[in-house]
This record gives structure tokens, sequence and C-alpha cells, in this order.
């Protein structure tokens, strides 16, 4: 069984804000990490099931970019680039448009904004809304796009509502795709904003994840994307896929709605888009509507010429061909029945998403919690998702090799089966 | 003469969005950097005096930190993590609380948010709405805090503003520090809140840069910074000083407002944070307010580890003693004087700014541009700020030598002179 | 066939606002006016289906009501009088207190507003904001309730919407009862809500009409009514019923939820509630949430003395006991009927509404247009309503002798038979 | 000395909202009214030097408007119109065409609006807005403009915004002409909008009151208006003057800004425009600006049929000619006279407001209404504004007989000598 550190890290009790939060469930102080495994300073490892919130698809410190990075770092390459043009981000939007966007027949164009998601996000919010001349964008229940105000308010969780004591405005919200029972969502939506009197405003951007990484791993269905779509391009909105937790591949494909036959006006990229969990985000934006005039919208560390060096290589390594995709076709169905048999431990519990973005909603926030907790203590690292953090959520690297899958899932059985058990006792 | 690369790099005109911007201006590829010097493939050298935009304060590549970050990769140290407790960020938690924070008795907490400044005053504008229950919020006049939408709306300038496409609300503007002439804006902001009908609502905080970066320099006395302290703490607000780009030594001392005797509630920090370029910010606030639940505000990319072990070194190496500090207060003093050269050269030419955060006010934003352009093509990177872009501004590296700082400002000399003298034998 | 003024009343077209509506489909200019007949100066008579909006159930110039004002104004009543006491105020709200509330157990208390029914909904929305401390408010597809900004964010309709030249905010739209197929718009609500990422901002109050008299006579069922009670208070948020249209005997009872087994916390009155049609407009509230001090909402004109004369006297004329009721109840049954009869003749066609508040749904906005300037044509004023202005509406004092009913309705009938003749003409 | 009457009128107490405000102070129940004199039934008079906050500028119950609305009522003439062509709107809009527009050469268009001041205030910056695309309007400290979200926007009270329970938006704050020493606020807005760092956004509209009436009498100098016209129309925005409270004569001429030279996009009007204290407002645009489509802003009551009768007669019979303007010009200098005589009895009291609205800034709210609460106790209505509302108001019938005028100044001299004299013995 790991062990923490005898003592407290004080200094982060001391000089560390209260906002922190994945430490407090897994306290270890992390020192090294390989692939999917993390290690303490004593060499405690831990199996990696939640791989930096899907930012490290690709594993921890991948050799290949790790060289890459380290050679461009000794050779004084630039590491603070603004949006000057350097060599590594010339490199980096090659391989993307020669791997990525002109096989799909994308001629989308790249915005790099600060390199977080959320502020990738606030650029396509606003750019919707300069384009059409309109504020209103229509999100949906459970979305999860940031916490900055642009962003939060198109957020869904009213704990992160909460958080920017003040109202939040330029937001309708629809029921997401199955979200209740006999509504369907397209059909309400197209026919409120068809009606003259129902009260929707006429939409800038209909926004959404395909799969919603923290709402649930609510999966949407490619033909209610594809309504989606048609009921923006009818209403003259454009069509925003926020792609920051589902892309890079966690759903089996480069891009979460490849399969979908649908060409959204904007994507917003982050997480795993540098592939070595630098910080790093863009949007694609079709070139009509790339009107932002130059620095209209700007930020400092739009230009982390390291997560160039390092996304670059990631593109080339893993989407050049498709065999790390059919690789995650396997890897998926490997996830699903793993889950069944973590499902079946749960009476009533269910299977949430879909490729390498699975769950199994356990029906109550303490169970899941519980289960992760015992996970953890048996040296896995795996979180909880869905508005009453009911889903327990499998974000491994999708690097994870076989072996190493099962050894963690096995955990997680552990995990659960002596959380039922506790249970059970704790009900006679 | 430095040369561009012979062809234009296509790749960005083909695929990188057109809110691009320096790169307009400053139009070469750059491959490497050391110091204050940037370099092209074939070896042209610029000198930096932009410094990415006061986010290379201690240079390119310096090389102690370059070695612990090569150091840091090259052992498998943690990249991305989270808000997971790293070694990496313990150290430089303990350095900054031992350098910077408990010598100048400041008890405040750090909060890393997500890694830009936009998304640090993001944070504190939450945290000060949330603390207070109010929403107000006192900006002024040329104030720059950022494009996210909270951030925004604290944000004077009219282009960037418009950039969102739609009306942002929750502040309230004020004339900054020697603003408009006879106006006491302290005086003004406390007298129309103590009056009942005064009709701006009882704020949650008071917010502005000591020194306005982007605003064109202008500098706050440290007696309107107290009574702005006053002002914020009479009528139940926080005080928050965004020192995002005049921290971290830009004024001469570690923080802007050192010499001041004020004590923030809040302080925001990014840009020269990392020390080395890389994507970091945080706010530092003061316990009684540190009051998100976990991950209230949360952010993917809080946990850029490798920029933790360059802050660490840089916090280290520089702030230890008072060395570095001492050799800015002479640098300082060089640059003011330098300036003057360059202010002679231009009729009605004013200085603006304080500590190595100073430039010149030539009083057209196309002359500034001229002489900015022409710097450019003998070798010398440096940009403009001010409403009207009128500002020569000079954000070299602190740690600029004192002959590469003379060579940059005989290359502004000559290109200020050069300048003039076209516009005279345009004027005949 | 009545005919308008030979000439056109220019001083309208050269001095009145181009906001001016009514008067474009009925050009005449009236001068005199009894019960639910209207003149002009050369004596053409038109009969009254409109009753101002409902404003005038009780019809024109009742002698009741008009003997009283003018003894009123004779004596140097009381005009203008502020909030201050009056004998005729006091007497109002005796006869409002023994008629109407003490029978049906209402404890409210009356809040005379500005006399206009949008001041009643806005001082509504702030009572219910300042009662809950929170900002969002639920209100409904094809709801109307006012104008001006805080009112006009909770009605529908995308014309007035549009007409702010701005976005409004803090209300969330919900579809009304019956709205969408398939769609159980209250447990919709509920889930959003009791969902913590739902997305949907606890409410201060939950606001609708029974009947929705703009949005096309969209009835709620007592059912829906019922639900959305227990929602609102389930979740914490006020019963807001806006009864200004369908209140004052419309529906058949005074207030259109008398048999809805509810007690909505906050009542809006105005239309019909003088009597007379003069300016007048109050909102009842619960005791518990009185909270307004004295003049917090304001407005010079809520102590319009003249309505409260003849509001005391309509209501004890028609309310003292239950004969008026009756009657309604009867006309009730005749007018569904009635349109019966019209709704024949339009393929298609629906009733909507109930009570005294019916209409039929011809399908098509130009029909309704066409067969209501018909109507006008052969002496009867009649409107449409609903979103697409499908609906040809009647809204006749409740008043109306059963013959001049019939006789009114003998013109519709024909007129909406001339205008499908003329259909199946032209299509011919 | 005036009795109340002698038991509390207790329906008020049981069903009356706690909003109600003036029947505190003033706590008689009044039945009758005659010109400048208040009656209660058992015969107890009071002078009005409060007239209805200025809605009733010629006295109660003037004997020619009486007989006209008795004549129009008796002979069954429209009470409630809509927008209806009337015979007696097209009265009132020649008279006022033919007396006060188009003497003035204002070419302006009337807008008849819902009968409350702030509902005018609501339509004129939908306006402004809708004609312009912008959102902001700059508003001023201790203006006064209603509290309907929209109004309340631009209104300064704290009290009143509170009100709300949320967030106003769209309305930037500047000081009145005079507000703070040394500062000229015409060239700070100037400054602001024409700096594009000013964070200002390009305002909509500019509105003001030239008296504030609510905000403590404070007088804009004919300069200042003239420098706001400027303004706004050199930033392209409306000028906007609401004289609601300060028009129909109250300053001694029928607009508040007849001698100034300006020529407003918009004026509300409000309060005294019916003559008789009836409900009525409306608001006077500029051709050009009269961009609304029919009903696009509409209400019930904007025909209140009513208040055209004796608003036609209140414009025709005190200003056809300049008899009336010539007497309230020596009435106006009899009040400074007076009011110096009561300022002269409170150390350090000054004079405000001009013409007639004019009152004695006492230094202290609690002064003043204890002066005010003497003068009703010896039989006197008046009334204090101010933000502290420390400035005893006078806004007594423009049409108050001299004699009566000075019986009521010497109530008020009596009730500020006793008080003072109060203060001293309590002070001792």
């Amino acid at each position: 069984m790991p062990k923490d550190m005898a003592q407290t890290p004080t200094i982060f009790e001391r000089r560390e804000s209260a906002a922190r939060s994945y430490c407090r469930s897994f306290t270890a102080t992390f020192t090294e990490a390989r692939g999917s495994e993390l290690f303490t300073a004593d060499g405690t490892r831990y199996i990696d099931f939640l791989a930096g919130c899907s930012s490290l698809n690709y594993g921890h410190n991948d050799p290949d970019m790790k060289a890459a990075l380290i050679e461009h770092i000794a050779g004084d390459g630039i590491a603070h680039g603004l949006d000057l043009h350097t060599d590594a981000k010339a490199a980096f939007l090659n391989a993307l448009s020669r791997h990525i966007l002109t096989p799909r027949g994308m001629d989308h164009r790249v915005m790099f904004t600060g390199p977080t998601g959320a502020n990738a996000v606030e650029a396509a919010l606003k750019i919707a809304r300069k384009v059409t001349g309109r504020t209103n964008v229509i999100a949906f229940t459970n979305g999860f796009h940031g916490v900055t105000m642009g962003a939060l308010a198109a957020t869904g969780n009213g704990y992160h509502r909460g958080g920017a004591g003040m109202d939040k405005s330029g937001v309708t919200r629809l029921p997401f795709a199955g979200y209740a029972d006999g509504v369907d969502s397209a059909a309400l939506l197209d026919q409120m904003l068809s009606d003259p009197s129902g009260g929707i405003d006429a939409p800038a951007a209909i926004l959404f994840e395909t799969v919603q990484g923290e709402g649930g791993l609510n999966a949407a269905s490619a033909e209610w994307v594809r309504k989606m779509q048609k009921i923006a391009h009818k209403h003259g909105a454009l069509l925003i896929i926020d792609d920051i937790q589902a892309g890079c591949g966690r759903t089996g494909s480069f891009f979460s709605f490849d399969e979908m036959d649908v060409q959204p006006d904007i994507v917003t990229m982050a997480k795993s888009l540098s592939g070595f969990g630098l910080p790093m985000a863009c949007l694609l934006v079709r070139p009509k509507h790339d009107i932002f005039g130059p620095a209209e919208h700007n930020g400092t560390f739009r230009g982390n010429t390291h997560a160039f060096v390092t996304a670059r290589v990631a593109t080339e390594k893993f989407w050049a061909d498709d065999a790390f995709q059919k690789e995650l076709a396997a890897k998926s169905v490997m996830l699903t029945s793993a889950l069944k048999e973590v499902a079946d431990l749960v009476p009533g519990a269910t299977l949430k998403g879909r490729g390498l973005m699975q769950g199994v909603d356990v029906g109550s926030g303490d169970l899941a919690a519980d289960i992760c907790a015992r996970a953890y203590e048996l040296g896995l690292l795996i979180e909880t998702s869905g508005p009453n953090d009911e889903v327990v959520k499998i974000l491994a690297p999708l690097t994870t090799p076989n072996a190493l899958f099962r050894e963690g899932f096995d955990i997680l059985l552990r995990a659960t089966r002596e959380t039922m058990s506790n249970l059970k006792l704790a009900a006679q």
C-alpha cells in the first residue's frame, strides 16, 4: 500500500490558497512521472487514471516530446514568443495542417489564445458575438467551459457559477441531449427560436461539448449534433464545439466529432493539445469568421513556444497515420468491458461516455467518492464527475499499456468491491 | 542592417488567425534567444527592448533557470500537476515565502490560477465580489487587465472592449492618477462613494496598476495609491493591485508598490513570475479573503510545474538579497538619462513611467510607430503603448548588460533622429 | 357602413410619434363612448370588442362610476394624492378588502405603483429579488409583461424586446404550459432547478399569466399552475401571477386563478382595476414579502385618486355578490359557441383561451388581419394576438348586452366569410 | 393649529403596503383640495408647498380644467383611448404644437408613453439606444429618473437603487454640474470620451435634469447644458433632458431649458403635463429619432383621455401668451427673498435651485425633517430633498396667490425658528 509522506507538507497549508482541490484527495507530494505512472519522493507509485483531466492523453514525459523539448531548451530556442513568428510555431502549424486539418477538409485558421481552455472559450464567444452582432449564446445543462466570466456564463455548474459573486449574462440554457425524459431539446430549441415570441433572443452561437467531461460523461449522439449544426445555421448562429476535454483522441479520434459529419464554425482546443501537459490553447475558426483585428483578443502567453515544440511531436507521432486511432478503438472496447465489471458490483450502476472517456454512474456522489478514495489508498488516481459527482470517470492516458490498464482496473474493482462490502456492513 | 527571411513564412498567413499582431511589425521568424538578444535562423541578431511585454524580466534562457529546467525534465519531473502537491511547487512556495512575502510582512496566500494574467484578474474580481457580496469594481482610465469578459470589463481600451461584441458590466471607471487636469480622482471617488445619491454602487474592489503598462506608462504617486487604499477600506472594498506588468522588479523593486506603505488585499501576478517566460499566474490574497472553496475557481494548467521550477530559481537568484534591486536603481537612472536624449530630439516629447518601465511620449502614434519601425530595421525590438500608441516604451530585460543597453539606445536615438529628419523633409 | 372622417387628422401625422399603433388600423377619430359602443363626431358607431385591451371590462363610461366621478370632481375631491391618505383611497381599500380579498382568505397587502401594468410588474420583480436575494426570474414563451426594461426582460415578444436596443438580463425563459409537444415544462423546470449543474440560477420568482393575453390566449391548466406554485416554493422562489389582462373578471371570475387552489405570493393588477379605464395599477403582496421601505419603489401618480373613486364603485357594483360572475359564466358559453361558428369558416382554425378571453386561431397573421380589417369596415373593433398575430381575439366588455354581443359576432362572421371568399377567389 | 383625525385610518395599516411614504409624515386623510390648499374631512386646512412633487403646478382642481373635465365626462367623452385618435388628443396636440413647440422652433414629435415619468424615461433611453446602436448612457450624480429598471440604472439614489435587488447596467455616472470642487465634469466627460482608452463606451445619450428635483435642487448653468449638448453631438449621442419635475413652468418658463439656447433631441415630460395631476407622460423627440415602429414601445394607459382634456386647457390657459411667465418671474424673486429669511435662521444654510424650484440646504437631514414636521403641525405641507434630505424644498403651485405664499412662508419661518430654538435648548 502506498504511503504518503510522514509529515504534512505545511508550506501548502501555510501559503497555498484554500482553493486548492485535487491535493485534498490525493495528498501525496509527487516528484516524478512517466507514462501512466506517478511517483513520490520515496518511490511510491500511483497509476494515473486522471491524466491531468485529459491534459496528458499521451502520458507523462513522453520520451520523444521530452527529447525534443530538452533539445530546444538546450539550444536556447525561444521560450516565450508572444505572437511573433518562430520556427517552432511554424513547425507545429505545418504538422497540424498536414496531419489534422487538411485530411479532414478543414480550412480553419488557428488562433492561439491565452493558454487556458477558458481563454479559448472566451475568444470563441467573442468572435461569435462580433461576427453576428448578437449577444445570446445557447449552452446546455451540465456543460462546463471554464470559470472566467464569459466562459462561466456558459457553464452550468452552480458551485462554479456561485464563485463569480455576481450575475452572468448572455447565455440561454437548454437541456442537453438526452437530459430530460421525453424532451427533444433540438426540437424545443428550434421551436423557441422560430417563434417570434419564443423569448430566446437570436443567438450568436450554439456551444457544447459532444461528451460532457465535467458534467458526467453525457454523450450526445451524432444525430443530435447534426441537428444542432442545422439549427445554428438556420438561425444565423455559429456552431462552436468545445473539444477541450473530449478532443485530442480522447473519444477515439482526434476530434470528438470526427465521425459525425459536421463542420463546426469554431472548435476550442486546450488540455492535451501540447501533448506534454504544457499550457496551450487555441481555437480553430473558419476563415470567414476570422475577423478579429490584430491583438483584438490578445494574451501574453499565447506564444508558449515550448508547447509548440511538444505539440508538433505529438501531432506527428500519433496522428500521421491511423495506427493510433486503431489502438484507441481496441482500448475503448476493453474499457467498456472493464467498466461493466465495475458496474456489475453496484446495483443500478450504468455506463456513461464513449471512447476513452467512459465512466460508471454509481448513483451517489458519496459512494463514488468512497470508491475513489479507496482506489487512491490502493495506488490509483481516479476522479469523479457529474452534477452530483456520482460518476467514477476514467481519463487514463490513451497510451497506457494494456497490462497497466488492467492493473488499474483491478485496483478499481477491488476498491469498488471493498466499498460495497463496507456499505453492506454499515447497513446491517 | 538585419535582414528578414527572404520569403514570407506562408504557413502563418495560411493557417494563423488574423488576430496575430506583433509579427506584423517584427516580421522575422525567430529561432534562438539569449539574454537580451533574439536571433533568426540565419543568425541575424535583434536587441530586445520588448522582453515579452515584461514577461522576460530576467532575459531569455537565463542559464541557471535553463539548467534547472533541463534537469527537471530529464529526470521526468512532473510537467503538468493540476493542483496536486509537487516538490517543485513546494520549493517555489518556500522561496516566495522566504524571499518575498515574509520580509515584507505579507501574510498573503498564493492562489495559482489559470496561467494567464487575465485569469488572475478574473479570480481576484470574483474573490472581491464574493467576499463583499457586491458587484461593482472601481477601475481607471487607461487601465489594462486582460480581455476575458470579467477582466475586459475593467480594461479601458476601447479597441479591446469592442472585441467582446457585447456589453460588459460590473465596473465603474474613474480617472487615473493625474489623468485630468485639476481633477483629484481620489477625492472625487471618495465624494461619490460617500454620497448616498452619488450613483456609484458600493464597490467590491478598487483595482489598478501602479504604473499603467499598456495605458501609456502613467505612474501613480505613492500618495494616490495610499489614498485609494484608504478609500477602499473606508467603503468596505478590497484593494487589488494588478502587478502583472509592473511587478517582478520592473519598477525597480519586486512589487511596484514596495516603497508605498500599502498592503493590498489582493495582488495579481503573471508575466515575469516564472522568470523564464513560461505561462504562470497567481494572486496573493490576504488569508481573511481566501474564501474560495476547493476548485471554486479552477483551471487545468494552474499547476504548470516547469514554471514552478524556473520561478523558484528566479526568486532565489534575484531576490534573496538586495544586490539586484540596487542594480536596478542604477539602471533606472541610466534609462531616464538615455530617454532624455531621445526626448530631446522630439519637440514636446515627455518622459513617462518609472524604474525600468519608462518611455517617451512623442505626441503622436504615427511618429512613435515610425520610430519603432525604423528601430526594428536597425535591429532593435521596441514597442509603443498609450491610448494612441504615442509612447515609445522601453521594457528591456532587467538583466540587460549596460553595454547592450547602450547599444540599444544608440539604435533608438538613430531611429528617432532619422525619423525626425524624414518628417522635416516631408514637411518641406 | 361606418365612414371615417373625410380628411386625415393631420395633427397626428404631424405631431404624434410613429410609435402610435391602433389608430393605424382603426383610423377614425373617436369622440364618445358608452358601454360597448364607440362613436365618432359624425355619429358613426362602432361595436367595441377590444375594450381597451381588457381595460374596459365594465364598458365605457359606466353610469354609476361616471356619476361618482363627476360628484368627486365637482366637490373638489383630491385628484392627485401621491401616496397620502385620502378618503377615496380608504373607500377603495375597504371595498377591495371586503369584497375581493377577505372572502378569498387573501391576507395580501395592496401596493399602489405607478399606474401602468409594467410598473406593477417591475415592482413585483424587485420585491421578489429583494426578498430572496436572488436575481433570476423564470418567465415563459409568449409571456407579455410590459416594455420597461425590467418587465421587458420577462416579455417573450421579440419585436418588443428589440425595442430596448440593448440586452436584457435576469430572466430565464421556459416553455409555457402546452407550448411544445411532449414537453412537460413543469417537470423540465423542476429537473433543471434541482440539478446542481442544471445551469438555471436559483430563482427569485416564477412569473406568468394564467391566460397569455398578447401571446395568443394560451391558457394554462389549473394543474400546471399548481405545479408551478409547488416548484416555486420548493426552490425558495415567489409565485407571481400577472393578472393585468386576465384579471378583473376577464376569465369569468375576479382573479383568473380563482378556481385553481393556488395562493400567489404576488399578484399584479392594472388595466380594468379602476373600472373606468383610468390609469391605475397595484400589486397584491403577502405581508411577509411586503418588505419595501417607504418609497423604496415610488412613483408620482401612484395616488390617482379619480381611479380610486371609480375602482371602488366597480368593486362594489360587480363583485359584492356572485350575480355578475354567474352572468359571465353564461356569456362565456355563448362566446365559445359564437367563436365555433367563426372557426367553422376557416379550415384548421382552433379556439383559444377561456372565459371572456377567447379567440380563434385562424392559422395566419395575414388572414387574421384581413378579417379584423373587414370587421372594422363593418363597424366592429377587434384585434389579433399571438406570436404571429394569428389569433382573432375577443376582449369585449364583460357587460356587453347579449344582443350587442350577437350583433358584433354577426359582423365578425360576415367579415370572416367575406375574407375567406376573397381568398378563394384570389387563389383561383 | 390643524388637527389630524382622532383615530388612525387603520385600513391603510391593514391593507396598504409598507412602501407608502408621504402619509407617514403627513398623517391626515385628505378629502378636498382647491388651489394651493388641502382639506381633511373635518375642514382642517393645509397649505400645499409640495404640489404633488410638482405635479400640481397649476394647483388643485383648477376651475377651468375641472369644468372641461366634467363636461367631457358628462358627455360620455372617451376615458380610455389606447392610442386611438380622439378629439381630445387632437385638441391637446394642437394646443401643444401651437403654444409650446412651434413658437420655440421645435419640430419634435410627441410620443405618449405609459403615464408615468419613469415610463417616458424608459422610452427615451430605448430610442437613444436603438437610434445609435449603443448601450451606454451618461447620467449624473444625484440624478433621479424613476425606479423601473431602465430608469433606475440612470438614477443615482442608492436607496432606490438598492430596491432593485439586482445590478443595473448600461449607465455611466459622471459628476453633475458643480458637484465636485475643481472638477469640470463637462471637460472630464469630453476627455474620457475622446480618449480611446478612456474606458467609457461610446454613449447613446447624455441624460440629465437641468435642476435636480430629488437630488437637492442642484441647478446646472446654461453654459454647462450647452457644453453637454456639444459633447453629446460630438460623440454621436443624443441629448435627453428630463424635464419631468423641472418642466411645465416650474423654473419660470415652460421648459427648464428655454433660456439656454439648446435643442434637446429628446425631452421627457410628465408630472404637471396634464395640469390637473392626472397621470400623463410623453416624450418629445426630434423626427429623425422618431424611429420606433408601431407599438414597439406600448402601454395600455398611453391614451388617458381625461388627461388630454385638462392638459389642453392648461396649455391654452397658461401658455398662450407670456402673462403667466411674467408672473412666475416675479414670484421667483419673492421666493428667493423669502427663502433668504429662512436661511438666515440657520447658520451655514444656503439657497438652492432656481425659479419656483428653490429650497434651503440646512446642512442636515435631521434638521430639515424637524423643520418640515413642525411646519406640518402648523398647517403646511413641505418636503425635503437632496442626497441626505438636507434641503427644505419649496414646490408650491405656481398659481399660489401671493398672500397664501406669504402665509406659507410665515409658517415655514416659524417652524424653522422654533426648531432652531429647540436645538439650542437641547444643546445646552
